[in-house]
């Protein structure tokens, strides 16, 4: 059978544009010889559509859009992600997969696995399925239908808990189906896909079927969805898979005998690309063309500026030097330089003159020293950072159409090493789920083929410059150590002690680490969204108190 | 019988000294000559924990400090809310009940009715408990116990949606027990007492039975818990109340004929103490001392002046005038009468050689003209409203142990009428869920005995004083259509076609307002926590995506 596969980029919210794609894509399909017709989850919607499953309207709009994609459907069947409206009590909606054909909805699943944690919030807005699972004769097939974490039911295989009372996949292997078909929203994070793989290869087996595994492309606030859509044999070989980060009409005949390999997932081009695409469609789909933002000289802003000249152009990036007192000379050089390289716009501002009019209004208040005179008092160098930030969203404002990118990297959000309306300033926080190492090794691996970040700013050692001699490692542990802890604590969720056992750093700095970074939660709840990229970022998947002792 | 209600405030996090308090509270019931003692919900942890539930360490010391707490209970039994743990497939905790005597766990109930809306993630956290329901005999009476929304199954009688397949109160209906206990986590917002008084009521009708409703006070981020824990009869009717918004160790007895009416809650002194509360625990928690903010000589800053006087004492709160060219002579006049009348600290800085600096500073980059020459430009506005930001953080970061309050309201902050890093600025958004209108009728309310906010400030239009002769009416609809409209959207989350029925406004008001809310949450997203006041607040409970067409 020859199954299109739509991994389309949707915008949220946008009913007609969504339904538009998912039409031109069925055409399309249906040209190239397609027998049925595959979407990614609540696909007229956009996913995650969050509380706006709760506007009274929303579900209204989507029934007349379905109404109207309905009229060109034919005798090609498409599987679409939708949500369905309940009664009774319990939740107003199900999360839906429907075969519609000949104008006609013809099947449906209700979803029964909801995922409430990390940023998901499903059982918020759904109510379980609890229908029992079915298949359905198509051609000459019996085809399954789930929708995404119904396939994960069985992911202990992968050292995850395990979530669910009921695993719809160990149902369905009593119906032998020949195909299972899966709309999903699957978020990229680094080294996921092999997850991925790993997991539906086994679902393959215990069911001794192909399955369709269609997921959506394109960032969608915070999250970045990588796509990568493929069909896996009955034995779990990959028969095929779509591109990563790029929407795909892609058909594939599951009588084929081709198989190929699934792309490697941790490489570090993988990641650049999740970044390039989330920014690239936050830009989009806010309506901003331009890009802006601060070059210190050092590597967090070097790389943000390279991921904004691959997302939206150089000819639409702006960077702006304000070098300080307490700038060194090669931070602007090699600003200068990074410049040409991507040949992006510049301007170059010295903030001296705002910063000793600040010292003059606020010494008759506060008294003013130079920066780093009293230790512990960070009110100079924070100041220096704030005027920075006012700069930027000056020239942002004047601007339509120009977003501010923030620089900062999940090293120094976790720390709190970062000034709030200073460098934290900005509508998107590009690196926020980037550690200060890997941020590193993604500057060497861009340059591995054309120097585009300068050596020195890699090779230098990480500093504010917003005090004489300043370094990163005056206030922070070394940052592969730190990293290592942070990772542990964060993504791996380690207690204390197994971080100890570990041995990554003694006992005294991993609870420093730790504090530091719980007392600093009063800031990233003011940061702007930035893109995750790991297994947990700091956002809405990781939701904290601030008033408490943790 | 002798019940003693545990209305206390909680330390999120704080295991010993929530266990401490517990056990001090234990003792003086048991002085009191209490035969049972009850807490509210998770009351070791502190509601609500959010993501710090799933730390490893989180339960292994709740259980240590479980142990210890248990050693100090004898024949007087305490009913205490604490997760437990447990095993096989699901979320790893249970929010439970558990009654405690002679140092044993007797009984245990498994809450059934998970919250999962609004600002509560349980699912997240917790699985359902699937135990039948039960009674036990505790002297001579029979007793339920329940938790929290495991009550609100029936709350259709409140036009509620029916949330849930189960309901443990019709339940329990038919196991006649004589007392129902019930520890809640209950926020406070304003007019909730009521809904709360008649579920309740209804409950104890149902059952014919007492119902035991004890709640936590203080404020936890941006939760505020009123207390007023209570007992009602078998009637419905009051037996006796705690006091809101302070701690109470609260002994009633159940035999007494005694009724008294439950507080009324819709009045304007509720809502200040929330806010007062709000501010108090907020900054106690997060260690400060002193308050700090901006006076504009507006109703907004004015009204923040004086919940941070009630909250933390006149002598530790500092306001600053920060007139610019564009101020209005009054501005400065009107915020030193309130000074006054408040005897409050005050500065006042002139940022005129500020925002001419900016001005030379930008002009070579991006022109200076004089505000509002350039219509929808607010380039040179924002850069005012930047500099006072800045002027606040210096010298919060200066003086530690100081928190800046932001003074935005719920109407502008719905609008984006506001300045990111601006009057944004500041830890905590005190007025950020109450609306512009509810200001004005809150100053009013704190006038009624003794003049505390100048009249003049009251009675001038609102205006942000950034251009010459601005007035928020040339940006915004009056205020009292405004509210309206968005409180139809937002809170009783009607349709624009409901909106419009209603006739708040014309449509395209109605859309403007709406379309407006929505395109503004990218400023929302990076607000500080405010407190949520209403049934819909933004923030933890308001998850909108940014880049949407909604």
């Amino acid at each position: 059978m020859k199954i299109a596969l739509l991994q389309l980029n949707f915008i949220v919210g946008d009913f007609h544009g969504n339904g538009q794609k998912i039409l031109d894509g069925y055409q399309q399909a249906c040209d190239q010889g397609a027998d049925l017709v595959v979407t990614s989850e609540l696909a007229l919607y956009g996913y995650p559509p969050l509380d706006f499953l709760e506007r009274p309207e929303a579900h209204d709009i989507q029934a007349a859009m379905l109404g109207e994609l309905q009229k060109h459907i034919h005798r090609v069947g498409l599987i679409l992600g939708v949500s369905e409206r309940r009664e009774g009590p319990g939740k107003r909606l199900f999360n839906a997969s429907v075969l519609i054909q000949d104008g006609e909805i013809r099947q449906r699943w209700h979803k029964a696995l909801l995922p409430t944690y990390d940023v998901f919030d499903e059982a918020r807005y759904f109510e379980s399925g609890r229908d029992d699972v079915f298949v359905f004769d198509y051609q000459d097939k019996k085809i399954a239908m789930l929708v995404c974490e119904d396939i994960w039911g069985g992911a202990e295989i992968l050292d995850c808990p395990q979530l669910y009372q009921r695993d719809p996949v160990e149902e369905l292997s009593k119906l032998n189906p020949d195909i299972l078909i899966v709309p999903n929203g699957s978020p990229y994070h680094w080294k996921k896909g092999n997850d991925r793989l790993t997991l539906v290869g086994r679902v393959a087996q215990q069911l001794n079927a192909h399955v369709v595994y269609v997921n959506q492309v394109g960032g969608n606030t915070d999250l970045v969805f990588d796509g990568r859509s493929f069909v896996l044999d009955s034995s779990g070989k990959c028969v095929d898979v779509a591109p990563a980060f790029e929407e795909a009409v892609k058909v594939i005949d599951t009588s084929t005998s081709d198989r190929m390999d699934y792309l490697e997932d941790s490489n570090l081009e993988n990641l650049y690309q999740a970044l390039v695409l989330g920014v690239r469609d936050y830009m989009k789909k806010t309506g901003h063309q331009n890009a802006l933002l601060g070059l210190s000289g050092g590597i967090d802003s070097a790389l943000t500026a390279c991921i904004a000249a691959d997302a939206v152009g150089s000819e639409n990036v702006t960077a702006v030097m304000m070098p300080s007192p307490f700038s060194s000379g090669h931070s602007v050089t090699d600003s200068e330089q990074l410049v040409t390289n991507l040949g992006i716009h510049s301007h170059k501002i010295e903030i001296e003159s705002l910063y000793e009019t600040y010292g003059q209004t606020l010494e008759p208040i506060i008294g003013w020293h130079p920066p780093g005179q009293n230790p512990g008092d960070v009110t100079e160098e924070n100041i220096q950072a704030r005027i920075r930030g006012n700069l930027l969203m000056a020239m942002a404002n004047r601007n339509p159409g120009t977003l501010l990118l923030s620089t900062g990297n999940k090293s120094e959000v976790a720390m709190g090493y970062c000034t709030l309306y200073g460098d934290m300033a900005g509508g998107f926080a590009v690196l926020s789920d980037v550690w200060k190492t890997l941020v590193f090794q993604l500057a060497k691996h861009l340059n591995r083929n054309r120097k585009m970040i300068p050596d020195h700013t890699i090779a230098k050692p990480p500093s504010a410059e917003l005090r004489p001699d300043q370094k990163d490692s005056d206030s922070l542990p070394e940052y592969d150590v730190l990293d290592a802890v942070l990772q542990a604590y964060l993504e791996d969720h380690l207690s204390i002690k197994k971080i100890l056992k570990k041995g990554l750093a003694d006992a005294n700095t991993i609870e420093k680490i730790i504090r530091t970074t719980n007392l600093n939660e009063f800031k990233r709840r003011q940061m702007a969204p930035g893109l995750k990229v790991t297994s947990k970022a700091f956002g809405s998947g990781r939701r904290m108190p601030i008033a408490a002792k943790l």
